[in-house]
């Protein structure tokens, strides 16, 4: 059964790593059905964790054969994708930014695409960069409601972050993946933010491998 | 007074966003000193946070002129940096590795530079890849130890991500930056691992957006 509330973060994260395992096996070898205990050793974790997981979405799969791939997959992405995909607004065409548009869309099948980019600098304004438009920041409301984007990527200077997650969240927007050190936790409760902050993380790498 | 123990890892990430808070006031504005309010309603966190970080590493300001914003920022690198920086080995030049090297080696005066890369694609080797010299997996090993690298930066695939991580830490590494999917959490106690993938986050965002 399917529970109606939200899944722990924690087991999203891990249901999407499984999803990327199974999609790979399946595309590399003559495989249907698969055990707990062979996901569990791909991604380093235990075969209980996955069991349980699999549990949480309802499937507990067949003791002697294990879970069959193909409808692993399906299930997973039952719950992981929107029925029509999502759309992603990526704010701050600079290095990262313009880097970023094209890892992320090269996922073809991915229910996830970048289909506009937002931009200051007048020499990136209407010009597609890797493939998606940008407009200027100005016309982001707009941009927005007419495109259904649902998702920001925000890639711009730290001190912009603020009012740009601001902008983003009137607009209509409902997550946010924030690449800069400004911390959005705060903002609004209707609008989930994940923190990725890549020059902090590694300075904290730094930190410790230097003790 | 400063504690021989190593800081706690939120501590680390905060002192990291105060010293970019710091340089960058320093740059922009004519102003000798700040208050933690001030630090604190940048970072959008509580001045309490700024001040109880600042207590452990030893400084505490004055009441009247807050703290002395070059002192600070002087404290800060001597606690997070390495004296002579450190050296950064990039693995998988694919589309977001190869974005990474600009994207971080772009921070002029960073202690942090990535200063080789490695893949297995012939035509990436032995060639500059966003001027860094990019060579064969194989020389990773000699190429770590002669270069006194420290860090690793994992972009590869993956499945190669254990394997890589591996060799990067027999070659002696100290922390690693893992973008994959891949956990390495639980690979070795003396190695620093702070896991960042993107694509996970990236559908974890989508999850709760659409919720």
């Amino acid at each position: 059964m399917l529970s109606l509330h939200a899944l722990p973060e924690k087991t999203i994260e891990r249901l999407s790593q499984y999803r990327r395992v199974l999609l790979k096996i399946s595309k590399q070898q003559n495989k249907d059905n698969i055990f707990s205990h062979e996901i569990a050793s791909i991604l380093h974790i235990t075969s209980v964790q996955v069991r349980r997981d699999l549990m949480l979405i309802g499937y507990s799969g067949s003791q002697r054969k294990g879970y069959q791939i193909k409808m692993l997959i399906q299930l997973i992405s039952s719950i992981i994708d929107a029925k029509n995909g999502q759309r992603i607004a990526l704010v701050g065409v600079g290095n990262l930014g313009s880097a970023i548009i094209p890892y992320l869309n090269s996922k073809k099948k991915s229910k996830l695409q970048i289909i506009a980019s937002f931009d200051i600098n007048p020499d990136k304004i209407n010009r597609k960069i890797s493939g998606v438009n940008c407009y200027h920041l100005d016309e982001l409301p707009s941009i927005i409601k007419k495109e259904n984007i649902t998702i920001g990527i925000i890639t711009a200077p730290d001190d912009a972050a603020w009012s740009i997650a601001e902008m983003l969240i009137s607009a209509g927007i409902k997550g946010i993946l924030n690449f800069t050190s400004t911390s959005l936790r705060i903002l609004n409760k209707n609008v989930f933010v994940e923190e990725y902050d890549m020059i902090t993380l590694l300075e904290k790498v730094a930190y410790f491998a230097n003790k």
